[in-house]
Parts: structure tokens; sequence; C-alpha cells
């Protein structure tokens, strides 16, 4: 018996578009609960209706509070500025709507925390749309670190590094409003510090130094009134996990020359794992092994083993593209929706994930380690 | 003002599920030329009925024939066995309809030439899904060797290998008719004799040595009747190019480790090019330098500076997909429709690469030289 | 004029062979100063009387003293066991004679510093045995951050890892004695800690976190009786330079899979710098560029362009080894001797080396910064 | 008890050096047998008389002959210029003396017959130059091929491509002399062609394409008369071996980008191998696994598990040079003459090897497959 779930979208900019064409993807690979494009909304009427022609929704409105009123939408979808994220998950969770939001949820931890108890509250399922935790071969990694296929873990190095602000030119925007939280600690950091509790769990310490590498930057494009930065280019952060291993984690947006370096090494007694998102579709594993002259790292490329991956291609090398790893999140949620057990990240993840940013202003500012 | 274009389908296996998925993507990608999907038909009822609910299809049907008489559908997307292929694509041309055939379009070159003239005759546009040579990356290659980026050229090596057939219990099949074709070189290297072609323009010779590596397989998965394979599984041909240069081409099934190596390097008298469908969203340049000390192969990455790359993603690195090639193609199409002229490779093109097909059977059986 | 230069090797293990081929083949590429084997010590007789005849020392002596004592001898080589390297130093330096010693020069910076004042106080050359450094291509990659080929300097990201220490089996050893230093910081960081150091310059604050992951070994091979273990295997240091920019150091001898990553990333405004030892006649340059759609980081491979290596080979990507580096080490050593100008690492470079690494054993055991 | 062998030197310019110092860095490994630098002819005798004071013969000569005299020399050592190959080695063999020749040993199979034979009736031992082949990764291949690590061969991929040649700038020498023999086939195709041997046993059959790409020179550095290129740039050659397997071989000096890219791939029906001269220190190895979604190809870095690696360094990952493949050379030699029996490739070898580059002029010329 295939059960119809109504899909409500608020914003239509890129994230706007890749929801809404996640959710029509999703409609074509799911099983019992069919999602239905109803109704999206955008301040900008004239976006909204565009939108609803191009992707399909049933009706549009310039009211986003028009969505949390609808009694055919059952899942909200978040892609507005984060400056509104709070306000809408909030009145979405009230209405006892599901609720998918982008990241980052919140500017700080007590924002975040006040969402996840909402939605406690609410008894609904909610998401984070951290993307590329999707991918297959990231789950294929977590299996095998769980399944002590590299032994016990001994430490791990985790970096998210982009290239999109090292140009003085790049003017001051809300990236680089205090208010909003961190710098790059918090729009790069917060990925790869979920990849890293997702591999290997919990946190319980950490010691930071942000950096800022362009100390102003011009009010606007093209403008010379310069406006100081305050926020972090570049956070190192040392952790200590509550397994009992150490790492570190680096987030930064002027790494000259990289585009999408996330990429982690977890190394354990037994074994390593390097993983890099340039290429998503590889993931690289060392194992002891009894005969040491033919050993090395080998190169595992995704395919139908590493499910979903055969939703997508039936063939292996094939690979999925980071619009599909979109897909994926948005199955997951569904899937998370019929049976009432988040596929995460949920709002309690993403939680959990600003602490971390948070404890990571916080021990810059006072030179210290902070525990958690 | 926005034009709306019929859509029928025939086949609801994995590539009639690519050529929805792709059309409707389409659909939210295109410009003036909105795609609408009428119907489906598959041979098994059942089948197209759930295909159109899930994809978005009005209608369906278990007769192909309905989808050429139906007024409403001005293009026919063909995902059937490749034995149907001619048939269903002459029909759809008589019916004055535009048509998308999937590879290969002939199992020669007298049958692909009848279905070329056929769409000539019938004005209207072809092209067939040769997905790989949709590739943002490798249509910069061929504008870099277009504008002599690389000078003069002055040889290339290309190479489609996979290992889907390398195990013997892989059990005869369609692949392995020689009524069909050929087997390795038709399969895999229709691909690279294609890209070939893109990138530096018509072989004018060959000389081609087919290897059949399993000399039999089972009747069928599990059997042990055993049946003698006549078609290649590994061919190697050398090639002159009308521009002067000449080259290397393997197509290669049982490539025992390589998932989807469809890749060449291109050198030429100032610098060379290199690709490997494996990360096929970086592409590796080499130019000679002043400054040769700092000089060496460089690996762009895939992003908005090759175009359409930017309807995926707006930012580099990210990547796209296989099912991202194939919205491309789709969104190729309309815009051929729409303007007339074929973005390729349509139905003449797929004769000129199946008439080198022919002419690798001819030259490996005669051990000669064959002039095109 | 050729002038000769007499050589005393102290040491006849792998380091003393090793000194031994490389004054040899220094002896065929260097210019004036020509350098004759005079004399080598091994506390075993039969091991330095084997070695004379295989290296083509002219004597041979069970009692390194003769080798101070020797008027033909003007330098000393030393590749003794570390606790030595203080004691033998000194006296080779009281008696005039210049020195290139092993690393580590000493087991803490009081001790460096006393050797690097007499070494002072004696005016005469000193080398410390680092030979990673010598590679043409670090060469490269300091001139072209020296000349802003990648703009300011924005962070430093290196690491020396090696697995040999990963197995719980691996028994106690003077590697780990607390006596003799630090653990992997010293062993393996003080090689990344000298590049950071040869690439941008001082370290002016430190913030380490020392891990011991193997908490106790056997005492002996194949002992039963396990002994504690104090020093580090894992050293996560955070580190901010004078120039102004911070960087991110870790030594790791447990990093299953990694023989010799002993790598760093250099980033800066126009540009960035990857390198790794396991691929050591490679180094990876980015630069913006006008034409994006065609860069990307290029390999640059070590050629006649990258002095010395033309004097091992007159084409590129020939490849040197790890020897070669050591005979690049005492050909520097031997123009130093000739011009009065170290070429270092010296005694001086050495201390400052070590001055890090006992930084990091105090910032890790207070969990605070320490200043330099 | 050891044993002294005597070396005389013909040839003092690049090679001659990397023969010197090969011999002198083996007296250091070798065992009983113990190379003595007995004397270096040089037609110029004060290079002659540098040479023996730089690399330590006893005395040196302007006549070659002297050498094929001396009786305290047991072993020649030819690097003269190609043209005097035949003449040195024959005098040297008909004076019993054991020959050591860089390639190529003829410019024809003719000669290189005679030379063969010469040998044998000498009972003597020889070896050619062939540097590449005395990789251990290279024999640790051939391992995993006799021992069926990677199943029945079904296929062989091999290049040797530099771009030294591509510049049209460069002038008309010996290389392109077409009384020498071959262009690109000969230089650098007799490299591959050996290694193919040395991995998968005789050709047995060949189809050759070569290709004049730059078609006249100047006809010496800087001069605008022009001389016309008779020999090949680019030799495409498809093989058969006797083994039953068949492959393409490719030698090209005109590969823009490529320093030294001597590479090969071998597929079996278990697994598959991959190697590059660029990165020598590196195997790539492919077995099929029962645990498919952790498999892929695995890199392989050489160390003392592959030997003779170990008597370079002993740990893995530290890298050996291209010197170093030369003191193997010479070190398998030695052993060859103490065993009385050829390490290989010796002078039957490199008349093999030399048919193969005379049947490809052939089958070119003739346009047809050419039986051996």
């Amino acid at each position: 018996m295939m059960r119809k779930l109504g899909v409500g979208l608020i914003g239509t900019g890129f994230m706007g578009k890749a929801h809404a064409m996640a959710w029509r993807s999703a409609a074509s690979f799911s099983g019992e609960v069919q999602p239905v494009l109803i109704s999206v909304a955008d301040i900008d009427g004239v976006a909204a209706e565009n939108a609803a022609a191009k992707y399909g929704f049933q009706r549009w409105t310039s009211k986003w509070q028009d969505l949390i009123d609808d009694p055919e939408i059952d899942v909200i979808s978040i892609t507005s500025p984060n400056r509104f994220h709070a306000e809408q998950s909030l009145a979405a969770l009230a209405a006892g709507k599901h609720v998918h939001c982008e990241k980052p949820l919140a500017p700080n931890s007590d924002i975040a925390e006040q969402m996840y108890r909402a939605a406690e509250k609410a008894g609904v399922v909610t998401q984070v749309g951290f993307n590329y935790i999707k991918n297959p071969l990231l789950k294929h990694a977590q299996t095998l670190i769980a399944e002590g296929e590299i032994g016990e873990i001994t430490g791990f190095r985790g970096i998210h590094a982009e290239d999109f602000m090292v140009s003085p030119q790049v003017p001051w925007s809300w990236r680089l409003d205090p208010t909003g939280g961190a710098g790059a600690v918090a729009d790069l950091g917060s990925h790869i510090l979920g990849i890293a509790r997702f591999l290997l769990g919990p946190v319980t310490e950490l010691f930071a130094d942000l950096d800022t590498v362009v100390k102003q930057r011009p009010e606007r494009a093209g403008s010379s009134v310069m406006k100081s930065v305050e926020v972090d280019d570049i956070a190192r952060l040392t952790v200590r996990f509550a397994r009992g291993c150490a790492g570190y984690i680096e987030a930064n947006w002027v790494a000259s020359g990289h585009k999408m370096q996330l990429g982690f090494e977890v190394t354990g007694t037994q074994g390593s794992l390097i993983f890099n998102q340039e290429r998503f579709n590889e993931l690289q594993l060392f194992r002891f092994d009894k005969n040491e002259a033919s050993n090395g790292f080998r190169t595992i490329v995704a395919g139908p083993d590493h499910a979903p991956y055969g939703l997508f291609c039936p063939a292996p090398g094939h690979q999925i593209g980071f619009n599909d790893l979109k897909t994926i999140e948005i199955l997951e949620f569904i899937e998370s929706i019929q049976s009432g057990k988040a596929a995460g990240p949920d709002f309690k993840e993403a939680y959990e994930i600003q602490r971390l940013v948070d404890a990571s202003l916080m021990s810059s500012r006072e030179r210290t380690w902070v525990s958690l």
C-alpha cells in the first residue's frame, strides 16, 4: 500500500533547487512512502511560481507560514537564509510536521538545543543537510571501523579545505558576521566534525587555534570601504574522542587550489582508511597482511556493493555525483519518517556538532583545552 | 513563450529508468522547450504501469506502436533490447518524430545507414546514447585541441576496459551473439571510437587484431553445457586519422580490476591531455612552459567554468555523476530539437562509428589494413 | 688545484655504510676539494677491518679516539649510537676537526647548545644528517616560497608518519628510553620540524598533545615481561611561525600503512605546494592563473632543472634515491668546509630543532602554549 | 676467500661515469668476488686521466685495445658510442674477457647474432645495460606472474614514452641515422620489448606501424639547413606471445610531458599489474578477492621484501634511484661471472630484442604481420 508524503519547500535558491530535485528523484527510488510535491514558498512570489512550474509543485506562495498551515503538507524542507532556520523549524515542529533543514541549524548551541528539544517534544523526525556524510563509501568506512577491520583506532586527521575566501577581494558577507556564529570552523568545520563523530563517536575534549588570515575585506563587492573580519579563516583543532584516541581537525576556506578537500585519515592498529571528497567515489584501505611483499593501500571504487549506489547505477566505477548524495539524504529521511527512527544527522546531532564549534571559539579565545 | 515537448519512452529497465529520470531532470533545467512525460511502453504492462506512476508519465501501454501513433508525442526515447532499435526507430521516424535511441544503434553499418538516411529524409533530430561523451571536461578537451592549445596533434591512445566478462562463469548471452555484431569492440569500443572522432575527427584507415580470451562459456548461468564464443573479448586497433596523426585504440571487457577505464591520452607538439572515466571530474593537461622547473601535468577539476557543470552545482570540485551525464545528453537533445541542429552523436555519427566496428572485424579476419 | 680532505668515520652499521658510500660518491662529484677515506672506527675491530676493506679506508681502529688524534683526518663523520654523539662531537671539535653527525644531535637542547657553542668556538663547520632536507625539490619549494610564487604564506600542515612501531610486539628499546629524549616527536618530528623551519623560518610558539598509543611493550623481543612506555607514539603540534602564519605538525610512528610519509602542504594567498617523501621526485604546485578553466595542481617531476639532480642523471624523470640524498648532504658539507659557510642543518640548527622538541614535551605536560 | 675481479672501462661520458660508480658501489655490496678498478680508456686521454683520478682506477689509457691486452683485466665495461660496441665487444670476447655492454648492442640482429655467438664460443659471461629491468619490483612482478597470482595472462600493454625529441628544433643526430638502426622503436622500444619478454616470454608475431612525426630537422643545432628524418618517432606494435596472449607496445619520443613513462599493464584472469617507471618504487596489484566491497588496486611500495632493495636501505618507502638500478645490474653481472650463469639480459637476449626491432621495421614497411 503506497502512502503519500506531502512536501513543502521553503526557498528556491541553489539549495532549494537541489532539494526539489532530490525530492523528485527520491520519488522514483522510494518504496511504500511516495513523496508528493505540494507547495513551494519564496518571499519572491515570482521565484516561487517559476519553481512550482519547473519542479512540479502543485501550488506556490510568498508566505512560508502558508506551508505550516497546509494540512496536506507532512514535511517541511528548509533552504532559506540561515537566520530564518530556527523560526521556521520551530513553527513547523509546533505544527507537528517533520523537518528537513539545511545546515547550519543555528548560530549557536543554545538555539540548536531549543530546536532539538522542540523536535523531541513534537515526536517528529528531523534531519539536517550535511550532504557529504551520505556517501555510500563513508558508510562503508564506518562499517569497516565498527567491525574492527582496521583494529583499535589510534588516530584521526580530518580536514575540510576550500579556497573560495582566499582572495582579499571577496567582500564581507553573512558568512563573516560573528553574530551568525564562527567562520570556517562553522561553515566547513561542521562537515568534518560531523564525519569524525559519524566514524569515531563523541569528542570529549578539544583545543582550538582560530586564525584570521584576511584581516579586512571590502564592505561589499568592489567597494573601497574596508570592514574588519572577526571570524576565523582557518581553524586548527586538537581533539580527544570518548573512545580513547585523539586527532586533528582543520577547517580552512583560504586553502589555495583546493575546491572540495573534505578528507580524513583514520589509523588503527590493524590498518588505515584514507578518503577525500575530491574523489568521493574512492576509498583507500590498508590492512596488514601476511604477504607483506604484495601489500599496500588499495583503492576501493564505489559500486553496487556499497548501498545505495546500486539505485543509481548497476555497475561499479560509473560514479555518483554531488546531487545523488542529496537524493540519498532525502531517501533516508523518508525511511526515517516511515520507521520513526532518525537516520541522522538529526537536530540532536546538529546540536552536538554545534557544541564543538562553540567549544572551538571558546578554546581559541581562552587558549586552553575545553571539555564537552 | 514555453513550448511543450511530448515524450514517449520505450522500455522500463535500467536504461528506461535512466532516461525517465534524465527527461525529468532536464525539465528542471531546460529553457523555452519544456519536456512533458506523455506515455511509457513496455511489453510487460505491469512494468509500464509502475513506471508511469514512479516517473510521472500521464499514461502507459504494453504496445510501443501506441507511442508512434500518439499525436501528443513529439519524441521517442528508445531503451528496448538492441534487436528492436532499428524497427522502432524507423517507425518513429516514419511518423515524423524525433528519436533518441540507446547505443548500439544497429548490429552493422548497413542497417545503421538505412536508419540515418530515414532520419535525414524525415527531417527530424536524432541522438544516440553514448553517455560518456557528454562530460563537460571532454568538451573542454575538444576545445583545447581545436584551439591549438597542445599544438599539432601527434598521437592518440584510447582504451575502454572493464572486467565484467573476465570470469569464465559469465554465461553466453546476447552480447556474445555474432549476429548482433562484434563483442568488446562494438559494446565498449564504440564509446572510445566515438570519443576519438569527437576529439580528432575521422579515421581513414585501421588495422585490428581481435582476440577471444574466454573460448567458451556456459550456455546459461550455472549450466554445464558449454557454448563457443565467437566474438572478441579484446580488440586492438591501430588507426590513422584524416588529420594526419595515428593512434591506438583498445576495447577490453576482461581487464581485471578495471570497472570503467574509458580513457585516452592525446599528445601534441605543444602539450598533452590525459583522461580516465574512472575519475571523470578530472582532466590532466600538460603544456610546455617557459619555466620548465615548475612545469608538469596539471589536474583540472570540473567546475562551473566547464559548462554545463554549473547547472548541477555552483561550486567546483563537488562532482557530477553518471546520471548527470545522461541529463546533459537529454538537455542537448532538447536544444537540438529547438534549433534543428543536431548536438550529436546523431544517427549519422552512430553509423560512422559502426563503420569502424565493421572495419575492425574485417581487418582482423583478413589480417590487413582496411580503408574507410 | 685539488685539495685533499681526510675523512674519519665512526660506526659501521647501516648509517656508517651510508656515510662511507656517500663520501665515496661525493669524491666522484666534488670539485677542488677531494675527500680521502683515511680511517674507520668501530668498537668491534673486525667490523672496522671489514668496513675498511669494503669501502676503501686506508686504515681502521677499534678506538674512535684514534680518529680524533689522527692528523691526516680533517673531518669526523659520526654514526655511532645516539648516546655517544655529544662526547665524540665535542672531542672532535676540541681537536679542531669539522664534524658531520647523524641526528639526533643530543637528547635535549641543553646538550645541543653546548655542542653548537663548542663548534662556534672551534671555528669549524658542522652538519647534522637530516637526510630528506637535501632533496632538490625541497630546495625548489623553498625558492618558490622565498620568491613569492605562492604569495603570502597562510598556513602549513606537515607530517612525518611511519608504521614501524605499530605492532605491540615491537619491544622496548633505546627509542623509547625517556632519558634519551622524546619518542616520535624527536625521532620523526625533528625531520618535519626541520623542514618547516627550512621553508618558513622560526617557530615562535607551539601547543603540543603527545599521545602514547601502545602503553607497554615486551622488555625485549619475545619476552613476556612488559615494560611501560613513557614516550609519545603520536605528537600533534599547533605552531605559530615568526613570519605570522600558523600551522599543524604531526609525528607518528604507528601510522599503519605508511612507510615514509614525510609530507607537507604550504598554502599561500597565490598558490600552494604539496610534497610527500613517498614520491620524493615529485612536487605539486598550484598557482592562481588567468585561465581558471585549465588550471589545477601540477606535478613537477625532478630533473636537471633542480640542482644538483643533474649530477646524478642528465635526464628528468629518472629519479634519484634515498642514498643520493645522503650524497648531496656530504657534497654540501664539503662545499661548506671549502667556503667556511655552513650549508646546514648545522649544530646550531639542530639545537633550534631540539628546542622545539623540548617545548613539545613541556607543552603537552603542562597543557598550554609554550613560547620559544 | 675473496676473489678479485679486474675491471676495465671504455668511455668516460655519462654512462662511463654511471658504470664507474656502479662498479664501486658494487664493491661495497658484493660478496666473495670483489671488483677492482684497473684501467679506464678514453680516446681523449685527459678525460681518461681525470676519470681514473675521480673514480679510483689504477691506470688509464687513450687506446681501448690496451684494456683488451691487459692481463689484470677480467671484464670489459663498454660505454663508448654505439658504433663501436660490436668491434670492442668482439675483441674483448676474443681475448676471453667477460663483457658488459651498454645498449643497443648492435644496429641490427645480424651483427647482434655474431656477437652472441662469439660470446657463446668464448664461454664467458655477457650482459647488456637495459637498466630499468633490474628494478626489484619488476622482479616481484615477474614472480607474481610466474606463480599464477594474477591467473592466466590475457593481455599486455606496454609503453616507453619520453618527450626529448618533440621540439622540431632538436637537430639531426646519430639517433636519427637509419644506418644505426631504427628510431624510437630501437632506442626506447628495446626497453619495453625487453620487459615484455622478461615478464611474459617470447613474442612470436608482430604487426608494426612506424610513424615519423617531425619530418625534418636542422642539420645541426641552430642550422637553417634541414635534413629529412627517416626513422620513427612513434612505433605502435601489436604483438602475440608464445604463451598465447596478445598485446600492444608503443615507443614514443615525442610524448609531450612524459619524461620517463616506461610502463605496462599485464592483465590476467585473476588480477592485474600496473607499473610506471616515473614512480618506479611502486607497483599496482589487483587480485579478485572474496570481499569485493573492500577490494581494489593496491599500491605496493618497494622495501626490503623486494630483494635487493635491502642492500640500499633497511626500511621500506625510502626509495632507490636510477643509479641504484645500475648498481644492481653490475652486482648481478658479478654474480653471473661467479656462477657462470647469466643473470641477463645477455648478448643472446639483446639479439632477441633486436630481432623484434628489425621485425618492426619490416612489418611497418610491408604493412603486414611478421613472424619471428
